[in-house]
């Protein structure tokens, strides 16, 4: 007994080894997630996965930061800064109209197939390029899509995903949500709108040495861009819909040929609103519901 | 021996079992952290950890919006879209005019004490709140500190956090990229500028039932509206820096008493620049550079 005890041991003590190991394996990666860098993470990980977690990633480096964003190498001179100066009432004058026109802004999904000139799209993206960055990295790519196959491929792609996001991703608790968002599968205006404009946020940048510099804020950084594309699109008279299509980042990265360290931000469909269209009738929240006074 | 075998078999695959149990157990728990609600996590957490996490938790709820950011109920009717409509040559003109004028713009550290009317700083944060935002939750809070008592002590909680965080909190990588930053941690515009807008995301909101409701997007949508923010300063001759205190949000939402669902975004101390103001003689990229048309 006590024999074939001894005997057998080591085959069981051999498959208690193997678990433990796999145990033990298996927690360590649930510390590491934390712990390594995004260069790491951006190798190993399936595409879907890296979509939805790259960002989270950076996050934690991102509140890592120094706090300043007027990031400079030493060796950059300081210039005197020269600014524009307005009367009070000039100062009272423009904000107001700046507010006014801005307050006609809506999200538009019905765009017309109308053609806009290229000159007022190149305006419009280098208002958004004059955006802060931290450390001044400029992490972003604004590719504009004017071509009709691709704007149809992109469609395709868009709409493919968000019934497999409906089907299988989502909890009830986001099929809920999406009824109550009258969320529509079909998205005409990514054909018809003359442009499509995608943003991407570069999450991390190259050294000269070829190591991966990380950008930080880069989703604020990028999403402050946008916040003046979008201002700049009112000014001219243009319509979008702010959309951030789920899970289509990583194939659309791939179709449009962007490197690995960009992912897609917003999608925004950029044209003169069709004849008939229409924005639910929503109302803004009044001024002392977003600003308190201490 | 078949006999010995047959004897001790069951002790191991007791052993076994609970080995493998415990497999289970521990990778189902990676899986779990996606599915897990924000009200979950907002709870149980440090503060520091709490700042650091909450939008890389929400983030993955985030990104499991429907994309759309048009979100209504059923029951909101939908109305004809008006727009102003401008001649193509008036929509160049425009456009390129308003790039002239942020391309002005720069983050400029040296502030005035000279006041500014208020109205402006309403009229600006009006516009703000014209950002569009994930479900239409508008989710942010503009939280504008005029009183110098309530401006001196949010200066001396960020000096103080930032020692904290230089000393302790970060590994020689960020000791490096902040000589790099050349960071300062004497912030004197916190207490001579006009004005500080601190401005907070709403992580998440309450249902009429009390139950929380996930802010989609809540960090894209506040920094949009940031972007408008910076504009409309440009735009009235104001300046400001854009900064993110590095973990002083907590203190700096119970300073303010903040509820528990808003967290520090950004704060921009916002003035006339000082005489002798400077800015380093920083270029921005080519629009080449960040513009890829297809």
């Amino acid at each position: 007994m006590a024999m074939a005890f001894s005997a057998l041991t080591p085959v069981f003590i051999a498959i208690i080894c193997v678990l433990i190991g796999i145990i033990l394996k298996s927690s360590r990666k649930g510390t590491e997630k934390k712990e390594s860098t995004p260069n790491q993470k951006a190798e190993s990980r399936p595409w879907v996965d890296e979509d939805l977690k790259d960002s989270t990633d950076l996050q934690g480096e991102e509140e890592d930061d120094g706090g300043e964003w007027q990031g400079l190498d030493d060796d950059i001179a300081h210039i005197p800064f020269m600014t524009e100066r307005y009367s009070e009432e000039d100062m009272v004058k423009r904000s107001k109209d700046l507010y006014t026109l801005l307050n006609k802004r809506r999200s538009v999904r019905f765009i017309s197939d109308e053609p806009v000139p290229r000159e007022v799209i190149d305006n419009v993206i280098k208002a958004a390029g004059t955006a802060p960055s931290g450390a001044h990295t400029e992490p972003w790519t604004f590719v504009v899509i004017q071509d009709p196959e691709v704007k149809h491929k992109i469609r395709e792609i868009i709409e493919e995903e968000e019934e497999i996001n409906y089907q299988k991703r989502m909890g009830d608790r986001w099929v809920n949500d999406l009824k109550r968002l009258r969320t529509n599968w079909i998205k005409e205006y990514l054909d018809t709108a003359p442009y499509l404009i995608l943003i991407f946020k570069q999450v991390y940048g190259m050294h000269p040495d070829g190591k991966k510099k990380t950008h930080y804020y880069n989703e604020i950084s990028v999403s402050i861009a946008c916040g003046i594309l979008l201002a700049a699109l009112q000014n001219v008279g243009l319509v979008t819909v702010t959309t951030t299509p789920l899970n289509c980042g990583p194939r659309l990265r791939v179709l449009l040929q962007r490197p690995v360290n960009e992912k897609l931000l917003l999608l925004l469909p950029v044209g003169y609103p069709s004849k008939d269209a229409t924005v639910p009738d929503l109302k803004r929240k009044p001024v002392d519901d977003i600003m308190v006074v201490i």
